[in-house]
């Protein structure tokens, strides 16, 4: 399981074998069947989640309606607000597929700096690559049409449209159900078969 | 001018002298009229932004028309995504304010790193709490519907309403200016004067 870790962070720094076995004793895994709760709305929490394998949802329940508004494959990691804010979480994390995950707490992260202080080197970088990742999204999404959003979906993250659920990515997308299944019969006629093909596989 | 730094800061740690003298060295501070342009689209930049007063904002041109994404005002950093991608804009930066703006850059942010350390664990801070806050930011955008959206902005951020005009708010909320106009008419009908007087001072 290491390995994946050792793998990500081989993106940005050569780990010497001392900094691998801190990675080793600090790590804590969990694996999650599908449908599992890792938080709930109300709780309290300071668990970071890193995901090694499967998919990761965040929604809301907003007039008795789960309303989705996150999702988190292979490779991405993700702190929920409460755990920085110390307030009640206002929204669930939740399993689409069985899922296996790296946790992290203060605690533990404490320990990790403090036996290799590169890695709180790692953590920034990786905090303002993910926030400027998360500014173009947020941007992206607020000048796209409901129908280029997925169009953009299905181009970036075709991966997410096979792998999750439509409700869920419905409201990540910010579309009714049932607008953006008009949407998907639209974009499927629009595009040459083959190329639909090649976008919806 | 380094006051409004040290002010903010204090929030997260007590700075010895030495630590003070080091940022007066290393900090580089400018001064944009109303309407300056720190970035273009197809620019490269390094430069990240700390407001320490006026507004900023960040638009792209789609269609041949701007739309506004983004807000930055007092106390906010920003570091637009050309820095860390290293690939050219694809946003405009713009002064919505006369604004005093400090500069960072990788090369002053390292030597800030090499003179105190501690500086490096205060970014890293930062930046997770930056990325919390946008995660809710864009969360509370895709489950409120635009009416909602505006009525929020009024509640948490009364001055951007007063500060920012109505073209650049309206894409900032995801809607357009008309509707804009309709939507403010409903909310100031439905709130009783005072409050609405006391929503929109």
């Amino acid at each position: 399981m290491e390995n994946e870790i050792f793998t990500f962070i081989a993106r940005y720094m050569t780990l010497s074998d001392e900094e691998k076995q801190a990675i080793v004793d600090l790590s804590v895994f969990r694996s999650y069947p599908k449908g599992a709760l890792l938080l709930k709305q109300g709780e309290h929490s300071e668990e970071s989640y890193f995901v090694l394998k499967g998919c990761l949802r965040s929604y809301y329940i907003i007039a008795g309606e789960e309303r989705t508004t996150a999702l988190y494959t292979e490779s991405e990691s993700f702190a929920p607000a409460c755990t920085v804010t110390k307030t009640p979480s206002e929204h669930f994390v939740a399993c689409v597929e069985d899922s296996l995950i790296l946790i992290s707490t203060p605690a533990l992260e404490k320990a990790m700096f403090e036996k290799c202080p590169r890695f709180e080197t790692l953590c920034r970088i990786l905090s303002e690559e993910l926030l400027a990742k998360q500014q173009v999204a947020f941007d992206t999404f607020k000048y796209l049409s409901p129908e280029e959003r997925y169009v953009h979906l299905l181009e970036t993250r075709p991966d997410l449209v096979q792998r999750v659920p439509l409700q869920y990515l419905a409201s990540f997308l910010g579309i009714k159900p049932e607008s953006l299944s008009r949407i998907r019969k639209r974009v499927t006629l629009k595009v040459p078969s083959s190329s639909s093909a090649a976008l919806l596989n």
